[in-house]
């Protein structure tokens, strides 16, 4: 019996100091790093989603504006990805995202496809402030590096 | 009765223009841009997170990560405020948001405190990757420049 207690208390203090361990790895917990990820993809939303307005006609063209929103859109396109991106924040490892597993078995063709984004955006800094047929032309490249990056990395909404 | 209705007709025409005037204003809807505003913060506070853990000793010091960290911190300080930071978007003009009038009445202000995040967050850019004692001093920068811009521009929680 006290040799059963003894074993018991030393697995429960293996146990205890894994757990330790666990919660002090030098990286944020996966549901805060899918709020990281997510604040981040708003933040390049609600820029595309300026530019997206004007290119379409519903809001109006303003050169600055749409300068700025595409500055920040690049701005936010090119930020250190080791920070949001983290292995174990994917489907299946946290909560409130759709971030598939290929992202982290398939680096490179993430990057690629990242970098899509990176070469789209900086392409609409030159465009968005020269006019407006120059930002739909832009736009287009913006809108394909998104869905190319969503349809092979991010898992259907349910 | 004709009269009467050739009357109200005009006024619903004229009632109708002004609706489709202010909808096609050159400026994100208040209520998309809290959502973005929200969302820079959430990268920002994020970013800052990660730091103060390690700061704090809550998560292991990590040089690649700090680094990244304050990389990002840093790139979302300096974003072009334009599109952030747009006139009636507002407490008493949308929803969900503690932005005080104050940012558009004290322009100069408003702009000084945020380019003490700016000069904080550069800074950390070259402390985080140094070593722990380096990132905590650079910390209570960061910490400052938070709280100063917060406590001027920011209502208090409900």
């Amino acid at each position: 019996m006290r040799r059963f207690g003894f074993t018991t208390l030393t697995l429960v203090t293996i146990a205890l100091a894994a757990t330790a361990f666990a919660d002090s790895h030098a990286q944020p917990a996966p549901d805060d790093t899918v709020k990281g990820r997510r604040a981040l993809m708003g933040t390049i939303g609600y820029h595309t989603g300026i530019l997206g307005k004007m290119a379409k006609g519903d809001m109006p063209y303003d050169a600055a504006l749409a300068s700025a929103a595409a500055e920040n859109l690049s701005t936010a396109a090119t930020m250190n990805r080791l920070t949001i991106w983290i292995e174990g924040s994917g489907v299946g490892s946290a909560e409130g995202t759709r971030a598939k597993p290929d992202i982290w078995s398939d680096p490179v063709g993430f990057e690629t496809a990242a970098m899509g984004l990176e070469t789209a955006a900086a392409a609409m800094v030159i465009a968005a402030g020269t006019d407006l047929d120059a930002l739909r032309g832009a736009m287009q490249g913006v809108g394909t590096a998104c869905s190319t990056c969503h349809k092979a990395y991010r898992a259907p909404a349910n």
